[in-house]
Order: C-alpha cells, then sequence, then structure tokens
C-alpha cells in the first residue's frame, strides 16, 4: 500500500512542509525509518534523531524544529501519527459466525455478524453484541454481556454476569470477575471465604491489558468508567470504582473499595491502598505508594506518597545523607569545644 | 428470596434490636443499601455511612453505636456478615460429569460427582476428587492430583504431578507447578536451565488468586500451607513454604526456598528475597522489601523492612529533609561565625 | 534409576573424593536429603546445613569445606547440579503430531516431530519447527513463527506474526505479541488507540516465565536476545530491547522503548521507566526504581535507583531519622544559648 504524502497531510489535516508526491509505504520509528517511511517526531528526548532520521517524511508539532526531510505540521504530533497508522493498520479479519469448536449454550444470544473462536465457552445466558470479536479460548461466564465493536483477545476470562460495554478492547490472559480477596477471621484464627457474588461492569470504549485481573466484590459492584485504559498485569480489587478516561500503566495495584476519580494517571508499579479516594487528574509516578487519600489535580511520588517536587528535594537529600550525619557529628564536637570553653 | 431478619438473627446467631419481621431480599454495602437490604458496618472509617445509611437492618458489632434502622448485634461483624451471604449467595449448579468436549487421558481418574468443563485437558494418571468443579479449559497435567470439594476456575494450568488438597478455590488463569527460575552459569557467561522437576503442594482450604504464579524447584518441593488464602498476581518461587493460614494479598512476591511462617500477613505489592524465614504472625504493609529474616510477631514496613513504628517516623522526617539540611547549613554559619569571635 | 558416584563423577567432570561404589537414587535439596541421595552445596548461607546433612554424597566446590559424606569436587558446583539433574531428570514424552482435538489452519505448517497438545489454535501461515512442543490451550496468531526444540507450556497466547527462535522454552499463560499500551491524547482529553502493529523478536535460548507479557509496538519491533531468561509476571512493554543473557527476576516491568544491554540482572519487582539505556552488566537490587539510563557495570539500589553501597548507607541514616532530628534541635538550641551568652 503506497500513500501521497499530501494525500496524508489532507486526510490528517496536517500543514504540508516539503514534497506532497513522495509515496510513503510504511510508518517506522525515528531511529528505523529509512526511505520511504513516515515517522513521527513527539518526544523532545528524540532531537538528535530527528536530525539525523532518514525517513522520507516526519510528523512534527507546530514549532519543532525543521527536519532533514518533507514535514506534516500537527498541533497534537502524537494523534495525528495515531490516525496515520489507521490509515496504514492491516484490517482485522475475523470470520463471522461461531467456530465448529465452540461451545455456545442453548440459552446464549450472539449477534449474527460476531466472530467467536475455536475452543470459546460461551455460559447459559451470555450476550455478545454486532461484530465483536471473541479469540480462541476465551471464557465467558453465565449471562455475562459483552456489547457491539469488541475486541476479546484469546483465553480471556469474563467470569458470570460481568457486563462489558460498546468498543472495549480486552488483551490476552485478562480475568475479568473473579471473586474479590475477602476473607472473615473466624474466631480461631482461621479465614472464612465471604460468597463473592456483586457484579462487574466494564463501561464503553475502555481498553484492559494482557493478564490483568479485575475482582468482583462480595456486594455492589466493581466499575471501570468509560474510556479508562489499562495496562498490563494490573490488580484492581473489589468494590473499586475507577472513573472515566483514567490511564492505568503496567503491574499497578488497587487495593478494596477505593475510588479513582476521572482522568487519574498512576504510573507503573503504583499501588493504592483499600478505602481511598482519589481525585480528579491526580498523576503519581511509577513506583509510588499512596496510602491515603488524595486531593484533586496532586501530582504525586514516593513511599508514602507525597507531592512530586517535594519527593524530588527529599530524595536528592536522601543520597546525601551520610554525609549529612557527618556534618551533624562534627557540629557536635566543635559546640561541645565551645561549650567547654565558657 | 426473601428472610425474615428474625429468622437471620437465628441463624447467625446474632442479637436481635429492630423489627425481626422485617424481609430482606438482598445484601449490599452500606452505601448503596436500600429499602430490604441488609448491610454491615466493620470498619469505623464507615461511621458516617452507617449513619445515613437506607438500608432495612444491619450487622454491626456489640458496642458500634446505634445505626438508624433494625440492628443485628454480633461479636464479629464481619464473619456474621459472611455466613449472611451465604444464605443469599447463589447455589453454584454445575453440571456433573465430563463435558463432552473436554480431552481425559484414559489412566486419569475422576470422581462420578466432579464436574469437568469444556475443553478441559487432563493428563495420564491425574486423579480428580468428589464434588470438585473444573470451569472450561483447565488443563491438569500428568499425575497431577485435585482432591475433594476444589473449585478450579476457568483457564487454570495444574502442572505434572501437583498435589492440591481438599476444598481449595482456584481462580482463573492461576498456574500452580511452572518451572522455578532456576539456571546456572555456564563458564562463558551463559545460562544454563536446572531441569526443575519437583513437586508443588497445595494443602486443604487454600485459595489461589487469579493469575498467580507459584513454581515447582528443582528438588524438594513448594508448599502452601492449609488454611492459607494467595490473592492475584502474586509470585511464589521454586521451593517456597508458606505455612498455615498466610494471607498475601495482590502482586506479593516470594522469592526461592523462603519460608513464611504461621498467620504471616503480606500486604499488597510485599518482596521477600530469597533463603529467608518470616516468623509467625509478622505483618507487613503495603510495598515493604524484605532482605533480611523477620522474628515472629514483627510488624514491618519500608524497604528495606524496619519496624512500622520507626517506619512511619522516619518517613515523617523524609519529606522534611530539605528543611533539615537547611537547618545543618544555618548551625554551620552560626557556629562558625561563634567560633571566628573567640 | 540408580547411578554409581563414580559414573556421575565421570559424566560431570567431577573430582571423587569417597567411595565411588554407592548408589544414588535421587537428587535431593542439603536439608531433606537421606540416604542413596546426590546434594549440592553452593550457597555458603547453608554452611550448618552441610555439616548436618544425611545425603550420601554432595557436590560441593573445590575450596569447600569438607562433608560428612561422599564429595564431589567441581570448579561450578551449580553448574555440576544442574547437569546431574539432566542425568536424573525424567524425559518428557509428548506424543508426536497434531492432537485430535488441535485446531489447525489449512496454510499453517507443522513440522511431523512436532508436538501440538489438545485444543491448540493455530493461525493462518503460523508454522512450527522440529521437535517443538506445544502443550494444550496454546495459541498461535496468524503468521506467528515458533522455530525448533520450543517447549511451550499451556495456554500460552503467541500474537500474530511474533517470531520465537529456537530452544525457546515458554511457560504456561505468558503472553507475546499482546497491544502496546499507546495512546495519544485527543483535544477533548480522551485517549485514543494507536494500533500496534510491530513485530515481537524472541530469538533462541530465551526463557519465558508464567503469565509474563511481552507487548508489541505500533512501528518496530520488540526483541528479547539470545539466551535471555524471565522469570513470571514480568511485563516488557512495547518496543523494549533486551540485550543477550539479560536475567529478569518476577515482576519487573520495564516501560516503553527502553534497552536493557547484554547480561543485565534486574531482581524482583525492579521497575525501569520509558526510553532509557541500561548499559552492558548491570545488577539491580529488588524493588529499585530506575528512572533514569544507568552506565554499563553499575550496581544499583534503591527508589529512585543510586550506587548500590551509597544507598545502604544512606537507608542506614533513614532508619535513624528521627534521632537525627532530635540532634539538630538539640544543637540549635544550645547553639542558640552560646549566641545569647556573647
Amino acid at each position: 500500500m503506497l500513500l501521497k504524502l499530501k494525500e496524508i497531510a489532507e486526510r490528517l489535516g496536517c500543514r504540508l512542509d516539503g514534497d506532497g508526491e513522495i509515496e510513503i509505504a510504511r510508518l517506522a520509528g525515528i531511529e528505523e525509518a529509512r526511505a520511504g517511511d513516515l515517522t513521527f517526531f513527539a518526544n523532545p528526548q528524540y532531537a538528535a534523531e530527528l536530525r539525523a532520521t532518514q525517513a522520507s517524511a516526519v510528523i512534527l508539532g507546530e514549532r519543532a524544529e525543521a527536519a532533514p526531510c518533507a514535514m506534516l505540521r500537527a498541533p497534537n504530533p502524537y494523534f495525528a501519527f495515531a490516525r496515520a497508522m489507521e490509515l496504514f493498520a492491516p484490517a482485522s479479519a475475523r470470520p463471522r459466525g461461531v467456530h465448529r469448536t465452540a461451545d455456545v449454550a442453548a440459552t446464549a444470544t450472539i449477534d449474527p455478524t460476531a466472530s467467536i473462536g475455536a475452543f470459546v465457552s460461551v455460559g447459559e445466558g451470555a450476550r455478545i453484541g454486532a461484530r465483536t470479536v471473541l479469540y480462541p479460548q476465551v471464557t465467558l461466564g453465565d449471562g455475562a454481556i459483552v456489547g457491539d465493536d469488541c475486541v476479546v483477545h484469546a483465553r480471556v476470562s469474563i467470569r458470570e454476569r460481568v457486563a462489558i460495554g460498546h468498543r472495549v478492547v480486552i488483551q490476552d490472559g485478562a480475568v475479568i470477575g473473579s471473586d474479590g480477596f475477602g476473607f472473615a477471621q473466624r474466631p480461631d484464627g482461621t479465614h472464612h471465604k465471604i460468597p463473592q457474588v456483586g457484579g462487574v461492569v466494564v463501561e464503553d470504549d475502555v481498553e484492559i491489558g494482557a493478564n490483568t485481573t479485575i475482582d468482583r466484590p462480595a456486594v455492589g459492584e466493581t466499575r471501570l468508567g468509560a474510556g479508562s485504559k489499562i495496562d498490563n498485569l494490573v490488580q484492581i480489587a473489589h468494590g473499586v470504582r475507577i472513573g472515566r478516561d483514567v490511564l492505568l500503566a503496567a503491574q499497578v495495584g488497587i487495593a478494596g473499595s477505593s475510588t479513582l476519580e476521572d482522568r487519574v494517571t498512576l504510573a507503573g508499579q503504583v499501588g493504592v491502598a483499600g478505602h481511598l479516594t482519589i481525585g480528579n487528574g491526580v498523576i503519581a509516578t511509577a513506583q509510588t505508594g499512596i496510602p491515603n487519600s488524595i486531593d484533586a489535580g496532586a501530582f504525586v511520588s514516593g513511599y508514602p506518597a507525597i507531592d512530586n517536587r517535594d519527593w524530588l528535594k527529599s530524595s536528592a537529600v536522601f543520597r546525601r545523607l551520610p554525609e549529612l550525619r557527618k556534618a551533624v557529628a562534627d557540629l557536635q564536637k566543635r559546640l561541645e569545644a565551645l561549650e567547654k570553653q565558657r
């Protein structure tokens, strides 16, 4: 597939600066791009790579420095690149209908435009919407619902009565609706399992990463708000409520009954304790440990989490603590000497 | 299903304070409970929610403040709630017998009361006990044993020769008996795989969370003691020994050959290094990193782990380190001035 | 199976010190070994266990203290033990050919010596090499390639167009080629998925742990270098490049586009931020958080990562911070008193 640069500029609404007749065959990263490739420049860390790129053209910001090739100027170059990818991405072509090996309960309802892969198991009363694709070995529990235009990759578990909205993407091996980790201590110190029979609701346009786990609660529901994106190996415990357009990077863990309001962003390996509220737009850097609720708009780091700038400053002192201790010991000696002189 | 409050009180052994004729249709969390619902109050953090609850009745402690609805007083309200859940929880109704699509080796032994789901693979010589349920797509390796009254959710791997006791619950996607991470360095610096052919034993009444991984060792065994409960995405390395009634929250990692004695509790994302002993009843708060053995009864936090109270105090100073450094610099200047005056 | 100790010594090239006629039936850990067992001593932490061992023979280093049993002296006792394991390990005996329940696309190519297990799904154009074993419920996407002599355990996802080399071992539930976590922010603050259609290449002799996830990028590739070993529940994001003979312990996370050069070793739960270069031979201790590139040969710890020795020293002061603060407050008072006297 070949597209002229001027055509790409037009479709993406970018300003063309250079030869629009160039034919683009492929999208590529700024380092590996070669003649015939279109690349992008969005992260200033790659300024040296931009200057040295072998690409035929680059998508970049309105004010970015000029590149040594044709340029497509865009207000949001990463978003423009995303849409360029869609021009070139091979369309997925899963066959419609139910694979001969799938096991579908008699009372399940599957839209005729859906695609159900090999060895998929669909429980009693489950429902699958229009144009939704289930890759091989997915399991859908009794009464589970998956909306329209979803893509459920191989080996995902969608447990009983879980409700998934429209345009949801779930990567391989994710588990939605496993039992929450709820036990009551018996008088003898052993643990008694509390039946976890609440619901899980995944709203529209959510993405859930590979091998991520989302638990159901004993009562009430666990809910992922519309547009939120969850990376791989994330743990979302029972009764957690996640707002809209939240981003959770890989290996984040959210303990039971906590609420993440809209547009919260947690970087990799962040942990959030139970029964907290993390306000609108909070950002936490990687590995932050959050033991208390956080006000909207905060930018936090550290374990336990504090304001990011304070944490950076304290961390800078932390690495010089041995010096600081020596300085204090030195002061003690000198002060003692002065005191003796009195 | 409707139950009168007095009947619930009787079955749970709670003291009824209010109208025993109220009909309860459902259990619900304290915030979402409505008329006809029974809720519970166990975490003092929810005192305001208790006062405002719309529930028809609440289970609460002997000394908790009075609620604006009928009350069931219990010495352990969370445990009473757990048992109330069981009165209302829909009984699982998996069909007995082996699903037509399952692949069971000729030499495997399956109790006729067991339920084997679609696309389950059972290896040579494997044994499955009475009333045990295997959900779809579970795989049981050669010689693996699962006891009576177990529930193995979809897509669990129970590898060759793993032995699972009775009343064990395993959530979706867990892996029991994967190869331990054991490599010997060759003279040229490359890594030589050590065959991991030891055993894994999971004792009675254990629960294992979704996508949790439990490795087998080269020699000897990995063992999970009776009554221990393991949350999602936990890593238990080769040769680890876990005692009785241990609680491991999500994303905990235990490195090879370490021992956790009875009733150890590790909160989310805690890491334990290899070849350690964590004594009876040790508690570690979330994200604690444990590089050394810990005596029984300790309560630890931090990275590296120290006594929890010390860690709280040190963390409080940590966030004021820039101030402390300034104070020291100020002292240095003033002391120098005094010294010059001499 | 019984082997005489002198025969084992010969096959491993160890120096025999003791009775070569002893018959060895089993390999065992130093604590559980009994008469008839061969054990090994490589970690000095187990010196007491060595003195008390009940084993009939032990593999140990050239200079290790004498044991109370026959000894096989080796320059690298752990490596010798690994090879001893191979003498005793039961040979895997998976049947050749394609299981009757597997679903193999007409255009896939499977070597006749390969073993394809129950409920395996193989996509269009996929290729599987000689003697490679796929355990039950593996899924291979369209165009995926697996080389010769690989072992792919149950329920692994190898997504479309992923290329796996020779002698690669993949533990249960791992996902290779899931979509990278790539989203561009739209002007309204919502997130737009960037098609992730790049490749994943896993070179020869790699091992990938249970439930580990390896993402594909939008453009270019994610690559795991030859001989690298990845433990369970590790996250490798889109576009990461991992060198040769790298070791990543459980629950490590590597963010997008970072490079780990050859022989890097990251202990459990380490996190590496995106777009970094971690130089040859870098070692990071457990839970280290790495926000910046690291020079070759460094040994780092902490969050944020600093030199290991500095971190140990600073951590030692950290636990005494309350004392240090009191010392400073005391100095302030005493200095003030002196100043007033002037």
